[in-house]
């Protein structure tokens, strides 16, 4: 038999996901647990979405267009206009089957294999899974929980640029370090791509979850300035809860890469149409809707923090925006921890799960002794999440 | 600016969907066009499919497991059992987003740059994105209509095979030809495959659509005898007339190759969870469902098959199975003729949209009077559309 390809071989499992099955026989076992492992929010989506799927106007699920429903991308041209996007065209946006079909193909569009992608370290671990896909290699740039996981300076980032360097990835706000990059640092990141010809891809799922006066400084904002040179990766997902309805969009002025994008989606025919008819409800939602919703995750992330500080040897920063904190744990291979808080442990039959997060990192070595902690739980379940968090710890085997 | 990359370059646009834009500017001039260029059935899906939308259990659209949740899987298994394919377990399927997704993901999964797959031409035409992406090349087998596009003798296919050939990829019944491979044709592949340690894809989307008595062979037959080489792609898309859905699953018991798969699952999370609800109720069809389907099919395909040979100039085969027919037309470039249909023709204000041949085949200079048509109209439109067509071709500029 002919053996599988090195990709098959070499594609990570999601720290994310990877203790799922250990979750599931937990579950049958009677033990009850709390997510904190994925971004999976329980807030309710608008109820002009939900209450969409009674109109569904179709006795069978017919093909969407591949660029997207034309109904879907007029309201995001209305929701990018409200931002203060309003020059934004149909052409310029290409609707995905989540961000991740996003990053995908904006990897495998503007790199060769061999080819380097800088992003901030810690990062989201499926980038690695996206750029091996495209054989491309994610150079890391160092942050750090002193700094707020902040960029260092301009000339740090410089010295990682080589010949093979596409682009800079940003994600902003950042999961898992909830690092909200404001202008200063986005110019900076801007003059860095222009001098040496980099895309900017900027992964801005998270843009309305920022917290204490933070603003996430969009790149549509360099539009103007550097239109070959921006791709936005968003994602229906996070802000109207719509994980599991697979619907992202990509925004570029780039005419030859939207023209590839094109391609892609023809070839993949196109993304789901229901998910398209729910989420097209966006038009509709009010601003009311995210006030609420962002003073909600405000409130459970000061409850996580406070609580995780609380916890003796636990360090944390303050995440400055998304719904996602990384904390220093005081194990020695948080992977073995979070299996063991499924496998072994339980407080009165109820458990935690967490994302080990060495695979945030693509320096080895890093992240060993941390995990990455989602505060998509409503309060109450947040606060017993942490009791069984310390007492887990208490009780953990120290060698 | 640095440049887009090889891939993004030369990712064909898809001869079925290329002419949208024709097609939209069409109807914005009033002119109705007959759809016979995209397998988009409009046959209604099974009703507690699309009455399931109406008790979807959440307020939001959480994730849905990476493997694909556990009750479609269930019904998935159920529907295998009952074709007499009884011995699968969970661990054995994987949901994908659409067929295509599960292509993707086999061909990446198997190949590394440069390596090679055999399949029959002419071909689904996205499987030339798919091999692309993956770095790598379909070598086309080839068929005529002649012969009803049946395979060549097994000395033919070895010729083709080389080092780096890994797989003989084979749609069964065939999109886009009809053609519908017994176990004679089958077990001559198997036979090849062993012989040369090949992996074989069938691509099975089509299975139930079969007619005068022709019966795919299912590659899940082999699975006992060569466990590690049989890749089912399966779809829920056509059979359901669920497209929109994008819903496919692949079946292997290759289990190194189920676990990649699972981890390219990881990367993109999650398919759709409400495809998969709504699909999920597959174990409730009842077999009549398809007899009814399969006998509408049966007479489009005769009016269609009646109706082209009426056409002076017309040549085509009759299919034995799919939904589509490969048709030799009276004109020198059918792409050309195709996208005057959209642009320069209409009788009594409607006209035809095709899906132009030399896309279905590798081979430069093969296709190019044929077109691809697709009977998921229903009968009076495909009528009326047959007599469109004739009058167009009455017409067309013979220079």
């Amino acid at each position: 038999m002919k053996k599988l390809s090195w990709i098959a071989e070499n594609i990570p499992a999601s720290p994310i996901r990877e203790l799922v099955p250990f979750a599931e026989a937990a579950k049958k076992r009677g033990v009850k647990i709390y997510h904190l492992n994925i971004g999976d929010p329980d807030i309710e989506s608008p109820s002009v979405m939900i209450e969409a799927l009674k109109t569904w106007p179709h006795q069978l699920i017919p093909y969407a267009n591949s660029q997207g429903e034309s109904h879907l991308i007029n309201s995001l041209l209305g929701y990018y206009g409200k931002l203060g996007f309003g020059k934004l065209a149909s052409a310029d946006l290409q609707i995905t089957l989540g961000g991740s079909e996003g990053l995908l193909w904006t990897i495998s569009s503007i790199c060769e294999p061999g080819d380097e992608i800088l992003t901030f370290e810690p990062f989201y671990t499926n980038y690695m899974s996206f750029a091996l896909r495209a054989g491309a290699k994610l150079v890391p740039i160092e942050t750090t929980i002193e700094t707020g996981f902040h960029s260092p300076k301009a000339s740090v980032i410089e010295k990682k640029i080589t010949e093979r360097t596409k682009a800079i990835l940003v994600c902003n706000p950042s999961n898992p370090t909830g690092a909200v990059y404001p202008k200063v640092e986005m110019d900076m990141l801007l003059g860095i791509a222009k001098k040496h010809g980099l895309y900017i891809i900027a992964d801005e799922v998270y843009r309305e979850f920022a917290y204490d006066g933070h603003q996430p400084y969009s790149v549509l904002n360099y539009l103007t300035d550097y239109p070959e040179g921006i791709i936005l990766v968003d994602s229906l997902s996070k802000r109207y809860s719509l994980c599991g309805a697979r619907l992202g969009v990509i925004v570029s002025l780039n005419k030859k890469l939207m023209q590839a994008f094109l391609r892609y989606g023809q070839a993949r025919l196109s993304a789901g149409s229901l998910d398209q008819y729910v989420a097209g409800q966006l038009d509709k939602v009010s601003d009311a809707y995210f006030q609420k919703l962002i003073k909600e995750y405000d409130r459970r992330r000061q409850v996580l923090v406070k609580g995780l500080r609380k916890i003796p040897g636990v360090v944390c920063s303050e995440p400055e925006g998304a719904f996602y904190i990384m904390a220093k744990l005081p194990v020695k291979d948080s992977k073995k921890f979070a299996q063991w808080l499924l496998t072994d442990f339980s407080d009165d039959n109820e458990t935690v799960m967490v994302a080990p997060a060495a695979g945030f990192y693509a320096t080895k070595g890093l992240g060993v002794d941390e995990v990455r902690i989602a505060y998509v739980l409503n309060i109450k379940a947040l606060e017993r999440a942490v009791v069984i968090l310390a007492r887990a710890l208490e009780i953990y085997p120290k060698n």
